[in-house]
């Protein structure tokens, strides 16, 4: 079936099969992940479209697809328009498109293993004004008609050894254990693939830049678990390495062994958890207690050794990038060079590391116009030349077993215009905020995110996404719970030991895109007086920042002195590992100002 | 009966043969306000617990009073720890408490006229665990056991005239008509005191210091609507002013109206309407669809004529507070001056003018360390000398016809230390800092608040109050729905129109406390260049600051201009309306710095 209409035909043909009058396909998979596999990549066969959110909706006679304002121009350039309509779900969610569209009466499909159970109750009242069903499907449709999908992964998994855990796998299923006792629970569900890694102190390599293994856990109160993957991934050193306590099961064993708690009291997280498991459980007569996954907020604050780990991970990953820039300052001008010719060099400065096992996520190499893409990911089609006159903007990061790295830099190449410097500066101004901030425990990252937007918003600009995102240690290089946005996560307090991002930037449509991003660190910090417990941060990214881009008389002697301290920091971290004309450029960069 | 050991017994024996074994006693009246009459007192007339937020259970063999931790000193001097147990609400929600102490079984007795649906569900769901019952009495015990419970108040209501209120009664009506049918409702209940008398252009006597009628609404989809007032308190001017359109019905008679709305859809506040007035429709076989009242962002949002009038009552407002200042610069250091006399002389300053109605709320008069209890309010018992080489800090504000006031002051009496310059100069940055803020439609004050704490958080300090609140038009002195806090209606997006308070602070204990706070107007502003449509604040409150406790050597430029800029305000302002000294003194008080 090579054509995308074959492919909606063939859908509609087994919905019909199947007894539906409609099916939803939502780009997910059973572990409510941000990045799936190949496996799960449904709406993209489907539909052809390639971003990374979105939804489509098909009815018998007519079909829908839900991306948001990322991907208004990308969904009409890889999407048939005669198969499916275009909705920006700004102007319309899917369950309100579904509402309007489905006819009275209707069975719709969903797969519950593909959403939360809260959306599914939301979408079934809406539904129900319709006299429409919302109906789970014993088979994902599209799997029946998907002749050439991909087998999910079966990649070894590898252990994560305590000298970059910090904390061994038992004692963490005993922390595991010590909390669902407190909180009165048999067991709890660990479906989040970052969480069954961070647990279990394994890694896997079955989802691109995110070194996770496909699996589910579920621990015991008695600090015993289940471990569901294919045995097929399993090594003697991953078996030696879980011991006796963890008992492993077949991925695919998974939903039937939900049916083995009857009566017991298990803990769901409803935000990481698809509805299938709630489904289970409850048809088996467990219990269910909402709550949230308890690995979360203990992988979020990094131990010592994590930190530690961290640390070594930046100044590698520095010294490479600081490479990478100083090639770029040589070669850039010159021409012949594109957005995807520097993102491989860049990727290739990482490589000269052993230590590196993957970038932590595509690489954004955005010049002139497409860096003002917050979320632009170069293709053949899109790859734009480095042309003189122009800002480059490259957000990359590289995975190291003893750390996840995320970094922004912007380039001016040529002579940047007063606009661009301007800008620049308001941004570093923001970042700089930020970096300094001084707060009391229980501060949240919502309460943080105005000091890195004040100075662009004095200007009537500001950027239209998050200041900071947390970050795994050798894991997703999003990881939740707290975040530095007014907006969703924005009331989780931040704890010692946190990483964020640091991210302000600025994008002109059209023209140029800027934005600067350092990892924090949230630590303590004393503060002579204090009535109360202090945080603070310290900066983690170790690269130059572009001063040919800083207006110095715009900033304060505060903000000065922080930049000029920060490159003193990465002239004492990086100058030791670059020689020759590297190291000479970097004396010159990181020079005060 | 004198003694509060009686009172208890009193109502002992009352929910005795009411057949209920506890009853639940909150500080609450019939419409959810914040502050209420004498007549639903029953916690003081209880346990003589005077504090502003508390409550009380009575089981049969013990009880428990529940305050937070501004009242935990209070609680303890008022009330008897042989009759109640001090419980801290941190520590123990009365929920809480109530789980742990209600007997198996028994009945736990609530007036549904004093709490809202959503407490009743979660006390009744918490309470289930102990297969006890949460029960809604028919008469309130209290009521029937105290027996010089003081009448409602059976004050005239006035008529608010369009040259304040800047839109006529009709025309709200027919706002709340066109929403009422955007949302496909036959009607909705108005429940909020303020809200009926802001929709209905009328003000009361009802309630100390807020101009209120106590009185229900329902105003229906054709812009009739149906008041519920005592009759007593109706006069012929007010009875034109609400002409043919609004039925005039007696106070009473509000439970059974509800029964008349069968089968029709009726909008109700979930947070500002009591359990009642929900069991009173569900059982009247109506649909109710929970709604915010309409009439809450409308009458945040202040109108042309307000604003204009709003100036009006500031400018009279700041002659007196100024008077009151020079003469209290002269008179204090002299000895002999107290909390209460210092009161009574801003309230005596304040009365000079004829268009002052009554204060706002009960002043806080604050010498020394009682300046440090943010919540302080003055008796004969507390009442402290003004004392050389302390602070002064004095909150107070007016009600008149055509606006609202509200302004702390804090003034050095002597010399102040060196901690108490460093520390008010920390908050007037921050006062400063939030002021200046400009920021993109759609910011809410939850953003804003950390621009007033940062210099206090450099320092390890902060202060455990909201930054801002929003302040009526002739109404309540807290008016929602908008804040300046990072928690408690942080999520409210602030519209131009909109009255905040400014007002960090800091308060040391047992030493001095300082609040700065002046109210602020959001309003467009124009920044050149701007991509999108930004907001600022133009400060509306206008008396000079304590010069002698600023520390210019802190201030940045920017700041010092600011403050520069006020005075000159301030003085533009003010000066014409004083004369003599008191015109000497501000000019002095108001030069640059």
């Amino acid at each position: 079936m090579s054509t995308y209409e074959a492919r909606l035909k063939a859908l509609r043909d087994q919905m019909q099969k199947d007894g539906i009058d409609g099916f939803v396909v939502p780009i997910c998979d059973e572990h409510m992940s941000e990045y799936v596999g190949d496996y799960a990549q449904r709406l993209a066969w489907l539909t052809g479209f390639g971003g990374s959110a979105g939804a489509a909706v098909v009815l018998k006679d007519k079909a829908a697809i839900f991306v948001d304002g990322r991907y208004t121009i990308q969904v009409r350039d890889q999407v048939d328009g005669k198969l499916y309509e275009y909705v920006g779900t700004a102007d319309q969610s899917m369950i309100d498109w579904l509402r309007a569209n489905a006819p009275e009466g209707s069975s719709i499909g969903y797969d519950a293993w593909l959403h939360t159970q809260e959306w599914v109750k939301s979408a079934e009242a809406k539904l129900a004004k319709k006299n429409a069903n919302l109906v789970a499907v014993t088979a994902n449709p599209i799997d029946a008609v998907w002749d050439d999908q991909p087998e999910p992964s079966l990649a070894k998994l590898d252990v994560q050894p305590d000298e970059f855990a910090g904390k061994s796998a038992s004692d963490k299923r005993s922390d595991i254990a010590t909390w669902l006792n407190e909180e009165g629970l048999d067991a709890t569900v660990i479906a989040a693939l970052d969480s069954v890694a961070w647990a279990f102190n394994i890694r896997g390599k079955d989802i691109a830049n995110t070194p996770v293994p496909r699996g589910y856990a579920i621990v015991k109160a008695d600090g015993s678990a289940e471990l569901f993957v294919a045995p097929e991934k399993l090594t003697d050193d991953v078996r030696v390495h879980l011991g006796n306590a963890v008992a492993l099961r077949d991925y695919g064993d998974f939903p039937k062994a939900l049916t083995e708690y009857r009566d017991q009291k298990v803990g769901v997280d409803p935000e990481r958890s698809v509805a299938a498991i709630f489904d289970q459980l409850t048809d088996a007569g467990a219990q269910i207690v909402k709550k949230r996954d308890p690995t979360i907020l203990a992988k979020a604050i990094k131990n010592e050794t994590e930190i530690k780990g961290h640390k070594a991970a930046q100044a590698r990953d520095g010294a490479a990038l600081s490479r990478f820039l100083h090639w770029f300052s040589q070669e850039a001008p010159k021409g012949g060079h594109d957005e995807l010719s520097v993102a491989a060099k860049l990727a290739a400065f990482r490589g000269q590391s052993d230590k590196l096992m993957d970038l932590s996520f595509r690489t954004i190499s955005g010049a002139g116009p497409n860096g003002a893409l917050c979320h632009y990911s170069v293709n053949e089609e899109t790859n734009r030349k480095i042309e003189t006159g122009t800002l480059y903007l490259v957000d990359s990061g590289g995975q190291y077993r003893d750390g996840t790295t995320d970094v922004t830099r912007t380039i001016a190449v040529g002579e940047p215009t007063a606009e661009m410097i301007k800008r620049y500066t308001q941004v570093l101004q923001g970042h700089v905020a930020l970096a300094q901030a001084v707060f009391p425990k229980g501060t949240t990252g919502g309460q943080l995110d105005i000091l890195a937007r004040q100075y662009l918003w004095a200007d009537g600009v500001d950027y239209a996404h998050g200041t900071g995102h947390g970050v795994g240690a050798y894991l997703s290089v999003h990881e939740g719970p707290q975040r530095i946005a007014a907006f969703g996560g924005f009331a989780e307090p931040l704890v010692a030991g946190m990483i964020c991002s640091n991210e302000p930037g600025y994008y002109k449509t059209n023209a140029f895109g800027i934005r600067i991003e350092n990892l924090i660190l949230v630590e303590a910090r004393a503060v002579t007086g204090a009535e109360q417990e202090m945080l603070g941060f310290e900066t983690l990214t170790f690269a130059p920042l572009e001063r040919r881009l800083i207006d110095v008389a715009m900033l304060s002697a505060g903000q000065r002195q922080w930049v000029d301290d920060y490159h003193a920091k990465v002239r004492a971290v990086i100058a030791p590992q670059l020689e020759g004309a590297d190291l000479g450029w970097l004396e010159v960069q990181t020079a005060p100002l």
